[in-house]
């Protein structure tokens, strides 16, 4: 009998096939313990109705996914972007997820500078610290892959996240997470991962498909692509990690198409075969 | 007047529109001094006549591009693959190159070790490097984009082309040859171009989209994109590189598509205005 108890499944992996209820009911049904919440379904349920559905399902939060955007040169404008932040760090409260996942933002086409829009990130995250310690969430700070550098998230490596949580010395307010497909192709990834240590508050999996479409619609299934997820993992726990691994699948031209339940079926063989 | 002395176009960047002949017959007319010539191209014509209609036309080459994909964990596989590599590095002789732009290869499908690959690539390296000596020719190694590192390159980063050269300690046969495109992103750019100094041997800039739609082959006019292609360059010169700037853009959706002429034109507008 396989084991599925650290098995989480994020909502986005099943975008377009479940509304909330039914996620949360597809989830129980085949006994996977876990979920993060993907914040544009949260807006059409709200925070309230959807804790309440979540407990009535007897599951696991680990993260609210996803807040931030916060790089913009103009003060309005970022500003805005924090309020929004901390407005998702209530919500993450109220379904009681232990953290929000934080994507920091691009760099402005007027500006171009990755240094600058870096800087200010780093500065927009002690401004927000204070908010994550008072409700009792912190803020994850996920690298991406540095092909969405440009308009998702200047935070492009694990070594960066580790430099920021140094920066920032603030454990209570500020966790990494880390994606197996935004870290796996970097030369430093046994070195940061064991830096990071018990910072890792949150671990994605997903694969590289060899013929990627899409900068970000295109993730794999585990095990149809060219990363060892396994071997990741291994370095992940052997740094303290022993939470959720989380499947967490972008996938425009296949897995969102897909029959739910099937889509579910198969990523509990592949947790089973290669993560 | 603007000095356009420095100025090299890639080959490929006209890749659909012009043979060998009408396309060093153009860099002339438009008064470009030198170039990288595609080897796709250069079988076309051979390395003997190209090296004749080079000189023809009174033109400077940089390197001959590409040759690699070295990382197989087939024996037999890699053997060809670098009797490919000497091929080209003889070719590169011929057409008067100093440098081959060498492309490591990506992760074997059923292997699925980047480390491995990365291991493989650099003891060949090691074994190529008599040839490369020999025929007078140095191996450029180019780190490219991490989106590509699965089917294309496993050279990720600048850091790991200066490792690999710190390791193979061989001067007259190594090199690096760094793209904008590849290492915008790099937290670690500054340092490692640095580092890299006298390495350089060539310098590639073309620009980052913001809606790229492909991994490969959607790169950007300078100008177009988020890169900060002039201080990645005054970088690159205060390392000490004195050598050309080369424009070297992929782009299935634009710049292959446009009246030849058009694009040499706006390159030497945006080589003023933004390189």
């Amino acid at each position: 009998m396989a084991d599925f108890s650290r098995l989480c499944i994020h909502q986005v992996t099943l975008l377009h096939q479940w509304d909330m209820a039914d996620f949360l009911a597809g989830m129980r049904r085949h006994g996977i313990p876990a979920t993060a919440i993907w914040r544009d379904k949260l807006k059409e349920t709200g925070a309230a109705e959807t804790r309440r559905m979540i407990d009535g399902e007897g599951l696991a939060v680990t993260s609210l996914c996803a807040a931030g955007l916060v790089t913009s040169p103009d003060p309005i404008s970022a500003a805005a972007a924090m309020d929004e932040v901390r407005r998702a760090l209530d919500e993450a409260a109220m379904i009681g997820a232990s953290n929000l996942m934080f994507v920091a933002g691009g760099v402005d086409p007027h500006e171009k500078s990755i240094e600058a829009a870096r800087t200010r990130t780093l500065e927009r995250l002690a401004l927000l610290a204070p908010h994550a310690r008072a409700v009792g969430v912190k803020l994850a700070l996920e690298p991406l892959h540095p092909m969405v550098c440009a308009t998702r998230s200047v935070l492009s490596t694990l070594a960066l996240a580790n430099d920021w949580c140094d920066a920032l010395a603030d454990d209570d307010a500020f966790a990494i997470a880390l994606d197996t497909y935004a870290v796996w192709w970097d030369p430093n990834l046994a070195a940061e991962i064991a830096r990071a240590g018990r910072r890792l508050i949150a671990f994605h999996v997903n694969d590289w498909l060899a013929d990627t479409r899409d900068v970000r619609l295109d993730r794999g299934m585990m095990g149809d692509g060219l990363i060892d997820i396994r071997a990741i993992r291994q370095k992940v726990e052997a740094a303290g990690y022993t939470g959720y691994i989380e499947v967490e699948i972008f996938s425009e031209r296949d897995w969102w198409r897909r029959d739910p339940d099937e889509v579910v079926d198969i990523i509990k063989g592949r947790y089973r075969s290669v993560v």
